[in-house]
């Protein structure tokens, strides 16, 4: 049985990126993956690195809080990590930054021992953007976003099955029949989960 | 008299971040700049959006949290801002990434409206690497960082003077004689400061 861990978080509890998580965890358990989730939120993660969190490159062995290392290992008996998020300034809030920051460290998930990678056999991201495509692509932000995400997140904890899926418009639009429209939206998120092998 | 506001963050006290602020703002007082400054870990900041300051693209009158409508009074009467911070995963760290996600808001710094914008001339952004240059060149990730900071942040907000200062080997490089070696990469942000017009 497949174990699919959900990294995820918005301040609303009503917010679509909520009701997306529901929705693929719904799907998720519906393919016979066990599913875990984590939002930092409600978990009252502090994003702020301190010194002890700090990569210390002389010293693979360091030891880091004990906040970081419980996340971290939460981790290692997983086998799909999926974060699903409110794209902010075309990246992650700075909640799940402070996660990456100081979860995802030195002598952990990366650095030179082959020991040194994220424990998972694939990575998932799916962003909720609140503006259009057009306006995203304009700048070249769709492109960035995927090269972060795979290559600079994952790919650097060795990771290389590692997809985005950018989903647009969660506010922008003026939407007339609300209902079908947002599902259309979560819709697209419970898809690309879909891809995910058995 | 030209206002130089320098926003930053590090953990340590003792860290070389915090040595390049008190650096550049000699050399600012040095021409004459009037120099305020913000440490984002020493004022405890909260980098988390909450309700209150999530952007309503409906409303550019929102009134958002007292903290981020009062940092974002800081900035009225600047003419320069300058960035200082730690490069983590390739981005701002986790607490800055909060401070434009708070601070930055719609219908304060961006927005439809003429007065929706950063009101200073020109935004610097000293980001310090601890790896080597042609580690981050080879991913393409000095390109990446001056195009998230100055087209998509500061340009975002209207600013089209912006420039970014990355300096390298804060960490990586084994150092025989670090007071010289130290300075040198402190010198480096000092003369892109001396760049700013009198």
């Amino acid at each position: 049985m497949k174990k699919l861990h959900i990294i995820w978080a918005h301040p609303r509890q009503d917010s679509l990126t909520a009701q997306t998580v529901e929705a693929i965890t719904k799907e998720a358990l519906q393919r016979g993956f066990e599913v875990s989730s984590w939002e930092a939120y409600s978990a009252k993660f502090n994003p702020l690195v301190q010194e002890e969190d700090e990569p210390d490159w002389h010293n693979p062995n360091k030891k880091y809080s004990d906040e970081a290392i419980e996340l971290a290992n939460e981790l290692t008996d997983k086998d799909y990590l999926v974060f699903v998020f409110p794209v902010w300034w075309y990246s992650l809030p700075a909640i799940l930054k402070g996660y990456i920051d100081r979860v995802w460290n030195y002598g952990v998930f990366y650095g030179n021992r082959e020991l040194d990678k994220l424990p998972v056999k694939a990575v998932r991201w799916i962003g909720l953007i609140g503006s259009d495509q057009a306006h995203i692509q304009k700048r070249d932000y769709d492109r960035y976003m995927l090269h972060y995400f795979n290559i600079g997140l994952a790919g650097y904890c060795g990771i290389e099955d590692s997809k985005v899926k950018l989903i647009y418009d969660t506010i922008g639009r003026k939407v007339t029949d609300p209902i079908p429209y947002y599902e259309g939206l979560i819709n697209q998120a419970i898809e690309f989960v879909r891809e995910l092998p058995k």
